[in-house]
């Protein structure tokens, strides 16, 4: 420990929210280079590079061959591909001395695909699965929480290849399966997240996410089966739920009657609705005005812009991810009130379905099941009352819309979902022929037809996942390493490293290498109280403390702690050795079954 | 093999023109992204690997830590270094979405000189030496010859901080040392060349070339003994070496008559002055006037112009790097023809010492041994003859400032100089306090004063050196890949990857591995001759050939070939596994030691 470099701290970084960020600092296995840069210290990068060989074992594993492209890149590829300007200011441009653009990869599907362009010929190329770990660059506008949200990361991307859908989903499957491995070995209990519930017709995208509070993402969770999904895709049964109210249920079965324009002076909003009419929001029917941009027509034109009347119970969110999905567009967005007001012929807040003409009217499921909502009624300062789906309007399509709370039933079983926030360490994605068509990559098949491979893309996010298992795994005191991705398995405490206890020290530690145990000598000058505090902060799996009290005896012992556990024990040199050694091999095999 | 990506060619790629490149390029190790980027496919990482792991091994036996800092800095840290100016066009700079400055590291000073700023305190923290091996870029104005002179590229680059000379001196030796064993392993041929001959006070720089015709630097070697010199930095004896002529020497012995001034009208150069005197260039006395840029003064100002009158003898050239070094400026440049009309009263051509006032004359050693010479008279068409050294001129200072050339003297033993074109793949270098000032890192000693911690600096070129093993280890088929950092160990070939012949090659195959070898099967549906081009292209060490012919016996016997050698050994199959296995193992062991 005096030859390495281990600066441990007592205080918390005043800038360090989190407790992985702020043990990270502490317990000295990162430091801060500038705003979202960080330089791993010793420690910190041996449990680095434990994630990563895991990470390249399990690729390794699944058939996926390791390249190394560079970091920097040129901008060229970047314009083939469409995303020097559709990645918006993420993406870390520059222009070299000799005026030629380069960009600092934040993922790497351009250089993939030129590579593999390039060599592409036939049809027995394929599959091919190639991926790097390797340096990224995405230019977060506020880096934080350490590196869970760094500027530069290390990520695992894998990019395949493929003649056709069957072997896509071959290879997407299997890197599912590696990636569970991935975060199993690495001690981390991950959701898995799929884009959709699979009954349409297989899933095109997995999420791997821990459950954090300071998660960007809000996930869905099934009570009853194992259905999960990230609010921007989860679904959920198109029926009404949560459940309208009894009131609700009675005026549904019985007759509705007919329409009645009613005066609702300068009430806008759903909340003014409800409290003016005094009725809760499921009665009411949410018309809004969307702009889709740059949609995609049947024939591969594209429509630079085009309004959509959008559709949902008044209890409702609109998910926009879903509509810009269903759309086929690149981006929606709220229509302006001067667009409302000349496509629907009234202002803001008076949009209804009743009479609406002249744009295409799309309804969340929700909607279909009013038989007597109030809707706007295409005038300033009036509603109907008693609209009917189905009687009083239609829409032009019936899709599902709306975003998914907890207490809406699964799409899968009915059951209650609830909600979590998430961090994404992973994601596995069914590309498509995105950047083979734009890129212009094809082969040639067995009759020597040219086509164009199809693509899967994966990725891990390296330091997350080191940062994540902090998350999952300390206690007050400091970091629990999991055997597998600890800096050393064991730290050797002598209380005062000299004389006969230098010597046994120095052999407990000889001893253990011998068997393969990577070991942490605290051969420092400095009180026993501090060296635990410090074992405990660096989270060591086990603890070895050999003091002159247990060691003049006839049956010299040692005192051996697990760092999960409150209790020392007693045991002969031999007997730790041994006993320490067959538990950390033992696990170290377990971890790669 | 089928399973792997591979793609050799046999043609030579036509921007290839030397070895390695090409051989890097046709073996499939490496594919180009853009103009001086390139890409490692996946044979090619697994020696780059190879490479990067006796990097680390030695490091870390030198007593090294790894760290891992970004590759991508914030422009601040270079800003107090200064190098954010001074760094030059090579350095490439981007200004991030937010406005902040950013730096793509093509050394790391900064970065780890800030981080140990952060933590030293004291002195027992000291010496404190740390590396990574990282992703640089240098924005090459001409990138060429494949990874020899990239934009991007890992280096290993260490940094050590140190109380005293006498420990910077300890650590810098022992990385030297490291460098030898790094570069002795990987099979290469270096030529340590240290910037000065040691007679001096010890050496403060030491690079590690390879030989090579398209080097970038030029060499010289002593005949006699180790001595070798970048010519940037080479001395020589201070003596007339070439010898001059005995004419010289006759006129040496003999009493000088007394200057004399003639006629040379428009006679401007040594070259013309030989024609038209009918004299070698050893007889003249060449008088440069320089222009020294900021100049450091003793008491630390700065001066920012000065000018020089350097005298040398008619065949050599001044070194400008021995001339900036000697002035203590940052820069040397030859003065304008009005500077020279201004400060000598002459026009350029006719500069001499006699009688030249108001500038400083520094002259060459080689000047002073001049006793019947030619120089500018001061006026226009006008020299000297019989000038002196001591009689009709002096100097106010004498240095060592010539280039030294192929045939002059080692400053060592005397013997004879030679040249060579040789590439700089490491260098390690006493830094000072050059960092530690300007970016203000100082720790306590034991009685609590502050002072400034020195830094050493050594870095090696990661893919310079896979690519000198090709340059040195290959022949007109392909690489001869050293047992040490070969992609893999073993080449099986299945003439017919079928029946017997398969089963026999999968066995070898298996027992190879369950030794430990490295083994690639060649199990594509290919021609022999092909397979046995593309083994010998990629340049495995060892070639296994399994065929019906020698299995179908009652002895079954395979073909051994070594990559180096040009005949086949039958053999059974267990003696080839077992004495392959044994040599290769030997190797790697003797490559540990």
């Amino acid at each position: 420990m005096s030859q390495s470099f281990i600066p441990t701290l007592r205080e918390v970084p005043s800038d360090a929210v989190i407790v992985s960020h702020q043990l990270m600092f502490r317990a000295g296995l990162l430091r801060r280079l500038g705003n979202g840069l960080f330089a791993y210290l010793p420690l910190g990068l041996r449990s680095f590079r434990k994630v990563e060989k895991i990470v390249r074992e399990e690729m390794d594993a699944a058939g996926s061959l390791e390249i190394k492209p560079t970091v920097v890149v040129p901008g060229d590829l970047w314009k083939e591909s469409g995303r020097w300007t559709g990645m918006g200011d993420g993406l870390l441009k520059v222009k070299n001395r000799v005026d030629m653009d380069l960009v600092v990869s934040p993922t790497a599907e351009e250089a993939f695909t030129a590579i593999v362009r390039d060599e592409l010929s036939s049809y027995r190329q394929l599959p091919l699965s190639l991926y790097q770990i390797n340096t990224k660059y995405r230019d977060e506008i506020r880096p934080r929480y350490g590196v869970m949200r760094g500027r530069e990361f290390v990520m695992k991307d894998a990019y395949s290849y493929h003649a056709d859908e069957e072997c896509l989903d071959k290879t997407y499957q299997a890197m599912g399966r590696a990636y569970r491995r991935i975060f199993k070995r690495c001690g981390l209990t991950v959701i898995p997240v799929k884009a959709d519930s699979g009954a349409m017709g297989g899933s095109g995208s997995e999420e791997f996410m821990v459950e954090s509070n300071i998660g960007d993402n809000t996930l869905l969770l099934c009570k009853s089966c194992d259905y999960a999904a990230n609010v921007e895709k989860a679904e959920c049964k198109p029926d009404y739920s949560p459940r309208p109210s009894i009131e609700l249920a009675k005026k549904a079965a019985s007759p509705t009657p007919p329409m009645e324009k009613i005066d609702t002076p300068n009430i806008k909003t759903i909340n003014e609705l409800c409290s003016f009419l005094k009725m809760e929001a499921a009665s009411f029917i949410k018309t809004i005005i969307y702009k889709a941009i740059n949609t995609e027509k049947e024939n591969g034109e594209i429509l630079p812009e085009s309004f959509h009347a959008i559709l949902i119970r008044g209890d409702l969110d609109i998910n926009e991810v879903k509509l810009t999905a269903f759309l086929k567009c690149a981006d929606v967005e709220l229509a302006s009130e001067a667009e409302i007001e000349r496509l629907t012929g009234a202002p803001l807040g008076f949009s209804g379905p009743v009479g609406l003409k002249n744009i295409s009217i799309i309804a969340d499921f929700s909607v279909t099941g009013i038989s007597d909502g109030v809707t706007g009624a295409l005038e300033k300062d009036r509603h109907y009352k008693h609209a009917a789906y189905g009687r009083d309007f239609e829409a032009d399509k019936i899709t599902d819309l709306r975003t998914v709370k907890a207490g809406d039933h699964c799409p899968v079983c009915g059951g209650e979902l609830y909600e979590k926030k998430g961090n994404e360490l992973g994601h596995i994605f069914k590309l498509g022929d995105k950047y083979t068509v734009s890129m212009n990559v094809t082969y040639l098949d067995e009759n020597g037809k040219s086509h164009i491979p199809i693509m899967g893309c994966y990725g891990v996010g390296l330091d997350i996942t080191l940062a994540s298992v902090i998350e999952e795994h300390h206690d007050d005191d400091g970091i629990i390493w999991p055997v597998s991705i600890a800096p050393y398995h064991v730290i050797v405490i002598p209380i005062k490293y000299e004389g006969l206890v230098k010597e046994a020290a120095d052999k407990v530690k000889e001893e253990l290498e011998s068997n393969g145990i990577e070991v942490l000598l605290d051969d420092r000058d400095e009180r026993p109280g501090v060296k635990f505090k410090d074992a405990d902060l660096i989270g060591i799996p086990y603890r070895i403390v050999i003091g002159d009290k247990n060691l003049n005896q006839d049956n010299p012992k040692v005192e051996v702690k697990k760092r999960t556990e409150k209790e020392n024990h007693l045991m002969d040199i031999k007997e730790a050795v041994n006993e320490i050694s067959g538990k950390i091999n033992q696990e170290l095999m377990n971890n790669l079954v």
